[in-house]
């Protein structure tokens, strides 16, 4: 694969599913003063336990910080721990991975389920990138080197093609999933003005589809194992330049039209 | 223009700008058994002085009704009354025009200034849809006319060219705002999934821009005046066939990518 060669890598929901797979896979890789800040909602509870062992095997690697995207302080508290573990360095790499789904269409989708996906999906992330921000700009600085690269400074914003509005009228009878769709097309918004905003900065933005994969969100049925998702988008993740700044694309280096 | 033919219609933030345009020129139009559902939130407060005039000028043709797209009681209850004055009739055009807009970027946009978008430019229209759906399909089914018009049964979304995802990056310095945008474009999601789910009902729904216009939410510096942003919409509206089905175009009448 073309490695992810960031140093010091961020990633949200990293306790389960993608996120757990994407903190493992990046232990397997080649960049030797790594440093990967785990987070999840909730460090001791049960769910939680294989990024415990994780971290337990690999303790110079890896960091667990709490993080809940539905709760700006915990945002704004793990910010700071992090900013204090990483002293004079930057973050080179912030992987917004949390998410959840909920199911509904225009006839049955509640107020909860819509205020619910896009605090989670949307609201978390603003915030997270707003107090991540100075690391990032402090990574971008310190690089050196010209362009954009997730090695230098990079925010992936994990959407999914759910979140195209021209594709998923089309499989809406298939994934009945409305507050979702919404949120991740709003996240998507959010993705290409985060992109247009730190441009100057010279942090790459982008939003990635996982593809669609077995884990408590993709459900039994997903063709995908995390294994196979992971390595695809961190190939795509490795090979990022200016190019793929704003984009949208799957896991396996495919453009999604919005 | 391509007079709108809808007998029954209902807008919500109807009490001024845009809005309160569309009922007005729906006034001059020539469908005699007209009749226009003009909501807002607050009907008898200080800024719906001119609706409250105009519906006194055509107590047979205009009633008002509380709507409040931010509350969900408001919301049931308005469906209940003008279900209750449709009698057997149905509702052939619903225009979810109320919204409001909030500036911000990715820097400096607020929680609150999230939600309160996502609520009512969002949130809103769902359960507006919702409720009004029976009468929507009642007057679909009551039609006896094949395919889809305004004058059958619609779903007008107003939205903008700001909720574009493939058009904002390039207009973000001019206009910072995000929450707005991040909304519209939920929104826009929400519209073609509207689209498909009530394509069996042959209720017609998409999303339409008005330009900029100057209004309290387009501001001083907007180079269309009301009047032409309104007549060209409802030139639009009144031309639509299930060719534009869950489509978004300006009110020239030109497609928006989304
Ligand atoms: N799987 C797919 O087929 C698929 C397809 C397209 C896109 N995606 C996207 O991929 C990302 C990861 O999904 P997944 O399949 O790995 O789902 P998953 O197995 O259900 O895991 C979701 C992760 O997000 C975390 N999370 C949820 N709410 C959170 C919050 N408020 N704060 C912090 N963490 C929170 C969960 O933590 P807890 O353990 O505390 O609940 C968990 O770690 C999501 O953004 C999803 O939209 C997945
Ligand atoms: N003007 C433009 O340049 C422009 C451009 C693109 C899109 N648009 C869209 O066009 C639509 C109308 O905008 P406008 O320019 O006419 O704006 P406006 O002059 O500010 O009027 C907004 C209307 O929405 C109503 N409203 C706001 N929140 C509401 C709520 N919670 N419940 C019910 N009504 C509510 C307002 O009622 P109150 O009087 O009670 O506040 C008012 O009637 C909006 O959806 C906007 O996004 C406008």
């Amino acid at each position: 694969m073309a490695a992810v060669k960031a140093c010091n890598i961020l990633i949200t929901g990293a306790n389960r599913g993608l996120g757990l797979e994407t903190v493992k896979q990046l232990l397997e890789d080649s960049c030797p003063k790594r440093h990967i800040f785990a987070t999840c909602r909730n460090p001791d509870g049960p769910k939680s336990e294989a990024l415990r062992e994780l971290a337990k095997k690999h303790p110079s690697v890896i960091t667990i910080i709490r993080l809940d995207a539905d709760d700006p302080c915990s945002i704004k508290e793990s910010a700071e721990k992090v900013g204090s573990l990483l002293g004079n360095n930057g973050l080179n790499l912030l992987v917004n991975n949390a998410g959840i789904l909920a199911r509904g269409t225009i006839q049955t989708s509640s107020v909860e389920s819509m205020k619910n996906t896009f605090s989670t999906n949307v609201i978390g992330p603003l915030l997270i990138i707003q107090e991540y921000l100075p690391y990032l700009k402090k990574a971008a600085k310190a690089s050196g080197t010209p362009g954009m690269s997730c090695s230098k400074a990079a925010v992936i914003n994990v959407s999914t093609v759910g979140g195209s509005i021209s594709t998923m009228p089309s499989l809406f009878k298939q994934f009945p999933v409305l507050p979702y769709c919404v949120s991740k097309a709003g996240f998507n918004m959010l993705t290409v003005l985060a992109a247009e905003e730190l441009k100057a900065d010279e942090i790459l933005c982008m939003a990635l589809h996982p593809g669609w994969v077995k884990t408590e969100l993709g459900g039994e049925k997903a063709p995908l194992e995390p294994k196979e998702s992971v390595e695809g988008m961190l190939r795509v993740i490795g090979s990022l330049t200016e190019q793929q700044h704003g984009g949208f694309m799957d896991y396996t280096g495919k453009t999604i039209p919005w």
